[in-house]
């Protein structure tokens, strides 16, 4: 296994080069190392506060009649909660529902941008286009069909719920406050960069105190889907590793519950 | 997005060889292509006879107050319905449940067993040793940390319920039909094979007249999920090919929805 160091990117980039074969089906040397960037759902998983929250409950849970263990449970959700893709049709018109997304839109080449540090004092940042022109200018350009993935340090907040996203009242929208896309860098990922998806460890693409969600609006309309609240995006280096995001297929879905990964060659 | 037909086997087949290269995340030699093992979540769904199917209900879609396009909805159903996984909890007092599964479990080198020549004319036939044995030796010792998939032909049946569980009665597990795992071939799986998974095109790991759900225990105790209601198994090499399972992390859960593709190199 290849446990590279988070900052060795010199070494990363060679051993992506070294590794273009290494989706190898059979195991070996490459096998690589995964990275869960989903929090689990349960009863502190984060909705926003208009949603339907998570909640299992224990259908059965001990001996059965036959003499065995047997447990099973049902579970009821918002799509949009916890760990989550929205689908481009959630704010954009026959746009992609959750079953329709191709999966080279969600199975692709990752990079990881922090803007952790700009955050820090400003829980309304807006991830500018500037943020991304500055990656770029350190890391190389971003290619078309890349999953970008923003770091803006709110994961360290989960399951905080008033931390997370800056109010813990049913139903409050007001207060709430967290870092999201501005919808120039919105365009500018979709309409100079071509990416396949993006993702971010805050409750939404737009930031807590949008009312009109034009980051939404914009990567809806180019049809890239949108993850959500992820965790471990501290661990990721900044590029050379692919992003693994399959939702739960909900026919006609605007969004799912969304299990995803980086795989680290 | 290949939108293959559930019963177009032959032209499915044909447009899987034409689409070889069509699943691409980006140019390149490497890149693989994908099949999505997965059967959608809807109104047809098919759910066991004593289990809460599953639902969706509109929150929201349409025109929103703010001039732009809004669809959400929310959705309940039983852990294990649908296209999903069986956690070795499910019928093995502590064993992982969904959230603990080693991602190295869910991510692995596939083989692909057929058994359907053997299953047309017997709805309760039961998976075998022999037929792993058989199919060894033709293709070669099944590797310790594999996924083994078993095609019983059960995917062409889906979404009739009547023909895929052999009811379509609410409550009537007496006239459930269908194949599933002899406990002897998941002793030989666990103990003598090592294996990482096992999946199936059928409602569950035991076939339908089971009482005692042998084959659950066995491969619950010995802590090897299992993967039900697949699709598109007949499209999958015998082997070649990598299985990434991803379900929905639910914590403590004892099965969950599950997105299953396999990878092909």
């Amino acid at each position: 296994m290849l446990a590279l160091g988070s900052r060795r990117y010199g070494l990363a980039a060679v051993v992506l080069i070294l590794a273009g074969a290494c989706t190898h089906a059979s195991p070996g040397p490459e096998t690589p190392r995964w990275v869960d960037l989903t929090h689990p759902f349960d009863e502190t998983t984060i909705y926003w506060p208009t949603s339907k929250p998570f909640a299992l409950s224990t259908v059965h849970k001990g001996p059965a009649g036959g003499g065995y263990w047997y447990e099973a449970n049902n579970f009821e959700a918002a799509e949009h909660g916890g760990t989550h893709i929205d689908a481009p049709v959630h704010f954009a018109k026959d746009r992609w529902a959750v079953d329709a997304i191709p999966l080279d839109r969600l199975i692709a080449p990752g990079i990881r941008v922090d803007v952790s540090g700009r955050v820090q004092d400003n829980a309304d940042y807006l991830i500018s286009r500037a943020d991304f022109i500055e990656w770029e200018a350190r890391h190389g350009r971003i290619e078309a069909g890349s999953i970008v993935l923003v770091r803006t340090g709110w994961e360290a907040r989960w399951p905080d719920k008033k931390r997370y996203l800056g109010t813990d009242t049913t139903g409050d929208t007001a207060n709430l406050h967290f870092p999201g896309f501005h919808e120039d860098a919105a365009r500018f990922l979709t309409q100079e960069r071509n990416v396949a998806a993006v993702g971010l460890d805050t409750a939404s693409l737009d930031f807590g105190q949008s009312t009109e969600f034009k980051a939404h609006r914009v990567f809806g309309a180019a049809n890239v889907p949108g993850f959500e609240n992820l965790t471990q995006l501290g661990t990721l280096p900044v590029r050379g590793f692919r992003v693994i995001a399959l939702p739960m297929k909900i026919g006609g879905g605007s969004g799912a519950p969304l299990r995803i990964i980086a795989e680290i060659p």
